[in-house]
């Protein structure tokens, strides 16, 4: 059975993990790879249902979603997962969780806050910088990034598509995924990619 | 890939819903089947913290056990579930949900209140009949038996290695793991199960 694994996107409101879960997804599939998305919005209405933004509310969110994509990942599954996930030690833990069992690749969306309130998709930003809503991340709630993700992807700089290869370039150079011979995203892409795993310590 | 499905116990506590549950998942876990189980106290730690027993809390427990045992099912895993699930109209939904996606298998732990009284395991009973313990399924609270079941395990009159035996063949009539040759449960054993399957209109 083909190891699973967990790509955990990590990212404030509007940084793209939605769409980019959904893209890499789509890829996946294509390769006969088994996939489920965990949605934060749709995660929270099925697993965490009266959950606030409190931290310990937040905390039990993300684990909830750790737990479950652990179960999807131990039996060959990709589990994608895009919740806000704020909080190092919670991400941490769930990293810990699935050790030895299966994979686990962080993904951090990147984008600098000031973009994200001025294209303000959703309209979220000038509600929470207007105090309408409260624990927003980023506003008046903290976002600490990850320390040592396994891909960065810069939202506000670059489109989608090259966001998405260079998530899918990362499992492939893991050994999570078959790579697909003519799918190219560029030497230097694929060099700034083995970089970044060969600091982190894989790839020997 | 294998088609996944959910083996889903039902039964009042101490009718040895968690017992099977673990004796069917060595049994199938021998034949290569990939199993998780998801039983009902480990379930309540890991996503159902804070939630209690009134009608409306159990129905969130058991829609969320039925949500995380859906994605394992349709990724080819068997989720079996140990849950004392009270209520009909919740494992029908549970049902409804996975249908097409995977097979979903109702199998009723049966035994008699007074005997599970007498038995008392955990002392739980002597607790909820002196109304130490509030909402107890069977005592203060409903218990819906399952109308039409897939199988029925009388786990009062006959030991859990004949009961795990039933449940094994009925999956394996319903085509959900592949038959053992020389794992023999016994020519009136083999009968009972093919009637009850012809009757619930499986088995063409």
């Amino acid at each position: 059975m083909k190891k699973g694994f967990i790509l955990w996107f990590t990212g404030l409101s509007g940084s793209g993990k939605s769409t980019l879960s959904k893209m890499v997804e789509e890829r996946l599939l294509e390769r006969g790879v088994k996939v489920e998305v965990l949605d934060g919005d749709e995660v929270r209405t099925n697993l965490s249902k009266g959950l606030g933004f409190s931290k310990e509310d937040r905390d039990t969110n993300i684990r909830r979603i750790g737990y479950v994509a652990k179960l999807l990942a131990r039996n060959g599954v990709c589990a994608i997962t895009a919740a806000i996930s704020p909080y190092q030690e919670i991400r941490d833990e769930v990293r810990r969780s699935v050790d030895g069992h299966a994979g686990f690749v962080e993904a951090y969306c990147e984008c600098p806050i000031e973009k994200l309130a001025a294209r303000d998709v959703k309209g979220l930003y000038k509600k929470a910088m207007a105090g309408e809503i409260k624990h927003f991340t980023g506003i008046d709630d903290p976002y600490e990034p990850p320390v040592d993700p396994e891909a960065i992807v810069h939202t506000g700089d670059e489109g989608p598509e090259q966001s998405c290869a260079r998530i899918i370039k990362t499992v492939e150079m893991l050994g999570l995924v078959p790579p697909v011979p003519g799918d190219d995203y560029g030497i230097d892409e694929e060099k700034a990619v083995a970089a970044r795993l060969r600091d982190l310590g894989y790839l020997g």
